[in-house]
This record gives structure tokens, sequence and C-alpha cells, in this order.
């Protein structure tokens, strides 16, 4: 009983919220090299329950609709899990001592759009 | 030259854009069965342009970022191109004449979001 409850639980999909990660400015990937580290905050999680009409009829578009039609269009089938507002901007120093400014790369706030 | 030229546009990518395709109720795949036509508004293609700092550092983190993390988030890496408006609901008889009105199936407007 114990077990099932906890098995069913853990199956159930996070909702989309804003998450945070300690990184150096190097792990970002961007091309910088420093060492200074920062909190990036980002968007993940599903938005299920923010499903439209128009999402259910993509689902089924994807599937099998589209093909019939003669149409290879990708769409999505469901909204995104995606910031909605940035934090402000972020300066550092690289390691020989540069400055730089990097804009719209952590998440504020997130939303499912 | 010619043939390159056709080649090198045709492998552009789309950008997100208003779609659309006229269908019965019944394709749709909502569960109603009627052979009234409507003309489904879609969003697709793609939104490279409107790809932030953001959007590289979360391609770079789900590529090998959260993994030397001990992350599994999965996160967009760029911008949905999704309905950022419907149209106004529609209104159809099924094939035993019962009256449904469906709400946001339609796209009226595409956005980057």
């Amino acid at each position: 009983e114990n077990q099932a409850r906890r098995t069913k639980r853990a199956r159930r999909p996070k909702p989309c919220s804003l998450r945070e990660l300690e990184l150096t400015v190097s792990e970002l990937g961007l091309g910088y090299d420093s060492d200074e580290t920062l909190l990036l905050r980002y968007c993940s999680g599903k938005c299920l329950e923010h499903r439209q009409n128009y999402d259910l009829t993509m689902d089924h578009m994807v599937r099998t609709g589209f093909k019939k039609k003669g149409r290879k269009d990708k769409v999505s089938n469901g909204p995104c899990c995606r910031p909605i507002a940035y934090e402000k901007q972020f300066s550092f120093q690289d390691n020989k001592h540069l400055h730089h400014t990097v804009r719209n790369m952590s998440a504020k706030n997130c939303g499912c759009v």
C-alpha cells in the first residue's frame, strides 16, 4: 500500500517551475572563460493542465491527421514551459580580467505558453 | 549554379507562421462525429532568430551541462512557435443534429514564445 502510493507519486509529472543551479560562467557554454559563479535559473516541467482544445487537436494531427492531408508540419502539441521574464543583466570578469555583460540568460519567471 | 541555389533555399527553415487546413470536424480528433467543415489554423515553423542567451545556455546544458551536475531536467532550448491568440469559438452540428461549441481550437496569431 505504502509502496504503491510512493510509486504513483513518483510518476506524477512535475509541473512547469523555476529551478536553479550554481555554475561557473565557463560552464554556461557561451564561450567565456571565467571561474566566477552565478545562480542560473531556468524553466522545466510539464504544462499538462494548460492544454487547450488546440493542443488536443494538434496531438491528433501530428499522429495521423497531417499525414492524411499530405502535410509534414511540425507543431507543438502542448504549451511550452518557458521563461516569461528574464533576470536583469549579469556582469562578470573573465579569467583575463576583461568585463562582460550578458542579458537574457537566466529566467526570472516561468509560464506555460 | 541554379541547382545549388535551389537546394540552399529549400533547406532554409521556414519561420514560425500561421498555417491553415480545411478539415471536417470529425477529422479534428476531438471525438465529435460531424461532416461540417472548418478552416483549422495552426502555428508551425522555426523560431531561430528569437533565440536568446538563455536558449544557447540551455542547449549546452541539455547536451552536457546538466549531466555533469547530476540533473535530468528537460528544458526547451529555443522559443516555441505557439498560438498567442485563438479564434473565437466555433459552433457546429454533429451528424445527429446536436449543437456543440468548441473554444481555443484554432489559432488566430502565432508567436515565438
